[in-house]
């Protein structure tokens, strides 16, 4: 193959963007081997042309006009790794209507103007990527897409925050969460602001491209539920098909030591995909990072370089509308702890309660706990709502001293198996 | 995009092939949508028409004459499910030459003739692909061409062998070797014939295509050292670029509990890759399986439709040679009991035999054993070869009672904090 050299552009020019450049520039040779181009950043959409970089870029490649990029006819491929929603998503949409194909590591903007994004590039014949912006160089996007075809994906399961995950395994070593998420900031692994991964904000955002994709439908970031009690780790995505319908939501669960997502510790992601032909394949891998997110960038780049013409598998012309679930509807285990008066008929009338609406109760301990008890409860799989009406109406009796807070159960073996840790 | 039928022929019809036909018709509509393509199996290879299948093919499908396929300029892409390496062999080669696209589920034909099929591959412009010869539907060779371009992966680790990681499995749980293979052949995991399996033949095919793909060279079957103490379980394979030179080798390990491996139970297979720009990724998933395994072959079909004319990654035209490590130069922590008749100075002796060779302790344990005492020891990382004289000595001892067999251990943490499970 002869050796064509393509430029590229970047939106962005800062951890992620000089880490793009740094690699494309090291590792050129393997580029090559591996698509017959050498791929050469021609100019970098920058605010301040004056800041410091990590790989300093040629001179003249960066630039504060973005029309240098978007004009430039020459320019067949740009990767978005600037960040935000806005002026990103107005940027990329103009770029894929020129006909320029499009690499973004962008979760809040392919979670919140994918539909858009898509339209755009399909409607201009060409790509528009992002693996990166699920999980950095996690190939999830890639595997669902390409490795995964006939399979029928029905589950998409994962721990998709690692800096959640991160200050949940210090706070099982017996951190508090303050101190947990100063470690996990002095670690490079929380922002300065926390809010979006605290939040669930980050992981509902991957929750909807995975769903997006393994589902091949559209789910945007308001259709993800978020359990959203910041002061819970939310660590856990979910997204499923049941009945040809979706639930897609994100929030605080309990892993069963024996699932393969309990073993992913600290900052790292895994996401379980499970479907008709594959049972379930389970990725796992460093979910951010500057390197591993650019990485990503230029495999999606190489891939575009690789398909080019073919379209293959990208923009999902053809996408089938699927009913969601509804508020409640989500089944499961779940697990809720009581804290009580100890008094006559207290167990009684809690499984009462639970009995009434359905609710089955799979194991139960019961334990003294200072002047009352303590009531440990895994379910059977029920819906949510009738698990919260059950909890409602637990919660006004006399003898209950908290509304207890139900968590959703992540095992693969029977309920009536799991141990108490 | 039009569809557009594309014909496509099979070498073997039994418990893959019929799968293949049977995802192919089912699931034509998602491979439509994701290929542009609809794929149609017009002609499979089989030995004798009148067996009964699965999935049975249309009237005139089969045919024992490879000659309807070969001289069929119609057939633009085969898949070989026949297994064994002849006549698949020759089949595949002269079906390349005649400048077909080629995807293959067969580790032993891949592993053993590789490099004169990539060649062929090349020569005629065609792709060779071979996802489903590793792990089945776990995607890692399209993961290490097309998503780890730039990461410079320099190790590749694995419980490549569902079977006897069942059995190992199940014989921590107290089962003995017959027990847990007689259980592993009841549960359809082991074939009637298990030497492949416990032999670590199979884990050594899959470590030399594995090999070959992440350092982007040729190793065959013949270049991994494969630990074969079929009365132990061997299970474990890995390959690792050391300095520029290679070091491809299946056999028992010890891993550490807190190890992503240690959490792969069953007859599921994991292969952890390890390269600059992401630290490390972990594929989870079955390893095995008819419907798994012809779920990888359509998968690699579509990538080989969505990549024609670019020729994307598949065939390494330009690959390196690299030297292998000698044998001994392997470098690891290891564990390996010794069981002693307890006399003063045993120890210490023990102790000097290991110094002597440079081989340093990291942790040992004595405990007394019927009349005599057990020493567990773990080393830090050692070479193979000095451990071996070492043990060589020990074992000359008159107090000691048999030669010990050292495991290497498996941990990303340091030796040191290892504890005794």
């Amino acid at each position: 193959m002869a050796s064509v050299d393509v430029p590229v552009a970047l939106l962005g020019y800062g951890t992620v963007g000089s880490a793009v450049n740094r690699l494309l520039n090291e590792q050129a040779d393997d580029i090559e081997r591996a698509t017959g181009h050498r791929l050469r950043i021609v100019k970098a959409l920058v605010r301040d042309l004056a800041r410091e970089r990590g790989f300093p870029a040629d001179g003249g490649v960066l630039t504060t006009d973005v029309g240098e990029i978007t004009d430039d006819p020459s320019i067949a491929m740009v990767a978005e790794v600037m960040g935000g929603v806005e002026p990103a998503g107005e940027h990329v949409l103009e770029l894929l209507r020129r006909g320029k194909h499009v690499v973004t590591a962008n979760k809040q903007l392919v979670a919140q103007r994918g539909a858009e994004l898509f339209d755009a590039a399909s409607g201009a014949g060409v790509q528009l990527r992002f693996e990166a912006s699920v999980c950095a160089a996690i190939p999830v996007i890639k595997v669902l897409r390409e490795s995964l075809v006939v399979t029928n994906v029905h589950r998409v399961l994962g721990i998709v925050n690692g800096t959640t995950n991160f200050m949940l395994t210090e706070m099982e070593g017996g951190a508090t969460y303050e101190e947990a998420l100063a470690e996990a900031q002095a670690r490079g692994f929380a922002e300065a602001d926390p809010t979006d991964d605290v939040s669930g904000a980050d992981a509902a955002a991957k929750m909807a491209i995975l769903a997006t994709v393994a589902f091949n439908s559209r789910f945007a970031l308001s259709d993800v539920e978020v359990v959203g009690i910041d002061s819970i780790t939310p660590l856990d995505g979910a997204a499923r098909l049941l009945d040809g319908r979706v639930d897609v939501r994100v929030g605080p669960a309990l892993v069963d030591r024996h699932h393969p997502l309990a073993a992913v510790e600290g900052a790292f992601n895994a996401v379980m995909l499970q479907g008709d032909a594959i049972r379930e394949i389970t990725l796992e891998g460093p979910g951010a990072g500057g390197v591993e997110t650019a990485s990503a960038v230029i495999a999606d780049m190489a891939s575009v370089i690789g398909t080019m013409g073919t379209g293959f598998l990208q923009n999902d012309p053809v996408w089938r509308t699927l009913p969601r679930l509804g508020r409640g509807e989500n089944r499961s285990p779940f697990y809720f702890n009581l804290s009580v008066v100890d008094r006559p008929g207290v167990l009684a009338r809690v499984a009462e309660a639970l009995a009434e609406r359905d609710v089955s109760v799979a194991r139960l301990l019961q334990h003294q706990n200072g002047d009352g008890a303590a009531l440990h409860v895994v379910t059977h799989e029920t819906s949510q709502g009738a698990l919260d009406d059950a909890l409602a109406a637990i919660a006004s009796m006399d003898e209950v001293r908290e509304k207890p807070l139900p968590f959703p159960v992540v095992s693969e073996r029977g309920i009536a198996e799991l141990g108490w840790a």
